[in-house]
């Protein structure tokens, strides 16, 4: 029988999250949720759009929900609120406010006797999986994580809310010369300067001033005034036509020595680009769906992180043909 | 109370155990056991070396032993036999026998109420775990393992068999043009020679007719036939100074697509660079001991392997400080 699985709030990520469920024949999507009126969202397949207050009284017919809202003021309250209903899986992605989402989930979950996952994505997600590994193996040793080529949501956002801005599109980009030292196991300690540049595509409102609003860009503090950030002015129409897409990506770097008088040198990379953040992330989510799902057929409860569960979980191959196959 | 650890076996590998525990300080390292004569075996630090023959009689005083013999002949019979007495790690790295050596294993770790965990190292272990994930999150897509730059024993070996050569080192190198494509997205169908390369640095013995042991290399088949083979000849002083170590790596990389159509590509790699291929790989066993006897403590017994362990084991940290610091 297939999991069934629901999904709630349907932006780029739960678009995702459908779209991702479709390459994965052992799930079934039931339903997605939705604040908005259902009849305005428009899914990829035919799938029912129910309002999301009476998500509840699907208990019985969607085992794993997966939440697709945002960790600012979304995941906080509904991730607990849901894991008292079905096993949940979330990618609360505010690192700082972890270990209180961790609690709350945590205390909901138990109450329901339910499985939850949180933080699930790439980061938090793959790239903190990869910091566990290479910490565990290699105990005396740097890490770097390094982002992009890739655009980020909250620098753009910043952006557009100085005044005069119509539209803009921030990428992150990693220094170049910063990771070739890093990758030559060079352990060099490295500003927020020397680790990314930031590339701003600015859409100016009619007779706007273009030099105050480069400069707003450059010193506005946390955002962009400690790093070495360059804007360039575009047309709404070169915007829309060559920065719609939401790529990103990045890289974790661990180098560390081993030997009796620690002469051997290692480095341990992990890499990804990605066409689309959104889907990267719901991919990931989906997995971990399934991982939910089979740790609730063991009877376990409670809230979970991606650093607790044993990795074949999240394949629907068995024990066997994996480490047949992929051991 | 330190996690106390024997090695079994002491070449490169048990000798990278040592260094490796000595990073750890939760773990102490309380015998070595050998088939030679105990009183030539020169470990690094101040340790007890013991017969192997006597192992069991030490089965209070271990927790887990570490298996550091070879795949070939060792470790099918090794593991088995004391995983009835000890929790267990070995490196075992004959991909087609894993299956047979798992059941073994397993019946032997059940039998003693022992946890065993085969197959810990980079490939079969990290490697596998990469692939692993990979496959979960990107359903859709193409896996690429390529190994090197670094020395692979194998091949090394075979050279020495042919009939006039002293001593020799062979490099597996990636082709570069290969992995550009790979990490393109481009998703290339590769023969075994677009992959990879093979180098050798051979010592003709005084004589020798090196003609011949360069053709003899060059149409060996399985080893070389396959590839494109550069062979040079040097002295056994070069050899000693310049192809002393026992460097190695490799990457593996799934490619994949995701969306309503397969119109996102996203590239999921992960890379090793290693100076001491037996040092990073005894660096990894020590982390797995750490899991064995974590489990252990839960009272879990059975073979497992690098899949089924949850990535927190692997740490000293506890659960809420790696949330905290590395999720």
């Amino acid at each position: 029988m297939a999991i069934r699985i629901g999904i709630f709030g349907y932006g780029n990520l739960g678009r995702g999250v459908e779209c991702a469920i479709r390459q994965n024949p052992d799930m079934e999507l039931v339903a997605v949720f939705t604040r908005r009126d259902p009849q305005t969202v428009k899914t990829v397949g035919d799938v029912r759009v129910l309002p999301s207050d009476i998500a509840p009284e699907m208990k019985d017919r969607i085992d794993v929900m997966i939440l697709c809202g945002g960790s600012a003021k979304d995941l906080p309250v509904q991730t607990p609120e849901l894991a008292k209903h079905f096993h949940v899986v979330d990618s609360f992605d505010t690192h700082a406010r972890i270990p209180e989402h961790f609690a709350n989930v945590d205390a909901s979950a138990r109450e329901g006797g339910r499985v939850a996952v949180i933080s699930v994505g790439w980061d938090p997600g793959m790239f903190s999986l990869n910091r566990l590994y290479a910490n565990a193996i290699l105990p005396e040793g740097t890490d770097y994580t390094f982002w992009g080529k890739g655009v980020s949501q909250g620098h753009s956002d910043a952006i557009r809310r100085i005044e005069g801005v119509l539209d803009a599109k921030q990428y992150t980009i990693p220094v170049e010369e910063a990771l070739r030292a890093v990758r030559a196991g060079e352990n060099p300690t490295l500003t927020a300067r020397e680790k990314h540049l930031r590339e701003c595509f600015v859409v100016a409102k009619e007779g706007a001033d273009k030099a105050r609003i480069e400069r707003e860009i450059c010193e506005m503090p946390h955002y962009f005034a400690d790093y070495d950030t360059t804007v360039h002015f575009i047309s709404l129409e070169e915007l829309k036509r060559e920065h719609g897409g939401i790529p990103h990506g990045g890289t974790v770097i661990r180098s560390g020595r081993t030997g009796a008088e620690g002469e051997n040198r290692h480095v341990i990379e992990y890499s990804l680009k990605l066409d689309s953040n959104p889907e990267f992330t719901a991919s990931v989510l989906v997995a971990y769906a399934r991982a939910a799902y089979r740790m609730s057929l063991e009877g376990q409860c409670g809230c979970k992180t991606v650093l607790d569960i044993p990795p074949a979980y999240l394949s629907a191959c068995d024990a066997d043909e994996l480490r047949r196959r992929l051991l």
